[in-house]
């Protein structure tokens, strides 16, 4: 009790919204695994890409679609709260691609995935793809709870962030496969240790692939490029 | 009706989640009412400050100490999920400063924050401020919709995360007072329009002031200090 304000953190409602939330996680859950049925259907495997705004993600993947040219048939859904700048951007580059908009919330989450994946049978021919990037909203927290049917999670941090991310942002890196360091050509002009970030990101996940990139320079990009086709080929 | 996965969307959660969302809100802004009358009887303003992670929020603190030194009395409360190493880096300044860890939470809300302000009172003889910063968890999207009794909203968006911020993460603009564009010693080497984020932010909010730092460089540094001095004397 505070004597200065006279209030007291009120528990009554946790039971309530705890029973709502894990009712609701359930329910995103079971549509997930509906998802990557269908994206199996689709000949695909999907990529959720989970990262703080302004990590790179979009440019990722604008160097990735340069690179790969007609070798995969690639499609991309695009998360964010408002705005299709980044659908924008992808369309450019020619592959078949939905911007999903939350309207205010902080992740995406399987149903709307799931209708991305239909707008996204509607722009190919045949309705098959090899490979589906999903972009999620810009956020290191919230979509970690959200499963969309992905086959892979990548987590990426950029140099600019700071290295001590992983440790900050546990529960994201718990539930990836995969942590990506971006813009690594700027690592000469910023503290930040990959040997640090590297180190923590495997204590919370040992099982963690790590991969650095600089897109625009084209630094690791070759490491990349075989991730996804060993992805793709498995 | 998906045809490919038999599935739909489920809609029959959504009213109940609305109302337990609601009840939530409510009982945070009646506990951030409750804050802000604790804070101004212990002599202060607060400002929470909100931003993605990584975009220089501790580091524009300790470099606003450094200059301040004893012209006012300070105090530092740092949100994060995990780790205590925003409040390591703040507590070498000399100044009485509580980390809350969230758990998992992407958002501080305003019953963490009043257990905040009493550590902070501890670590006081007289239980006196000017100024209390509340930063909070990295995330620019979860922590707009929880008020924490501040007196003062701040967004933080650094130069490297790109001037396409505002308009991708509305909410947020919205209800903020302040905008400050952060690492604009980078503007060099970054292809950031500060033109368009400041034309984007004031559309979206035309009452917006907007600050630029470059915190190591002390670049727009005494136009922040004049702001805090404003604040603290109004």
């Amino acid at each position: 009790m505070c004597d200065s304000c006279g209030c007291h953190v009120n528990d009554q409602a946790d039971k309530k919204t705890i029973d709502v939330h894990q009712s609701l996680l359930a329910a995103n859950d079971a549509q997930a695994a509906k998802n990557k049925a269908h994206i199996e259907a689709m000949g695909a495997v999907a990529i959720n890409m989970i990262s703080s705004p302004g990590s790179g993600k979009t440019t990722l993947l604008e160097h990735t679609l340069d690179r790969v040219g007609n070798r995969w048939k690639i499609g991309v859904i695009e998360g964010d709260i408002e705005t299709e700048r980044d659908a924008e951007r992808i369309r450019k580059k020619g592959v078949p691609v939905v911007q999903l908009t939350t309207g205010g919330a902080c992740h995406l989450d399987a149903p709307l995935v799931h209708k991305g994946l239909h707008a996204l049978e509607h722009q190919s021919k045949t309705g098959k793809f090899d490979l589906i990037f999903i972009e999620n909203v810009g956020n290191l927290v919230c979509p970690a709870t959200f499963a969309l049917g992905e086959h892979e999670r990548l987590i990426l941090v950029s140099v600019p962030e700071g290295s001590d991310k992983p440790a900050k942002y546990p529960t994201t890196f718990h539930g990836a496969d995969t942590f990506m360091i971006t813009k690594t050509d700027l690592l000469p002009y910023f503290d930040f240790s990959v040997a640090e970030a590297e180190q923590e990101a495997l204590r919370l996940n040992p099982e963690l692939r790590i991969l650095k990139t600089g897109a625009p320079t084209g630094l690791g990009m070759d490491d990349w490029l075989n991730y996804l086709d060993a992805l793709i080929t498995d």
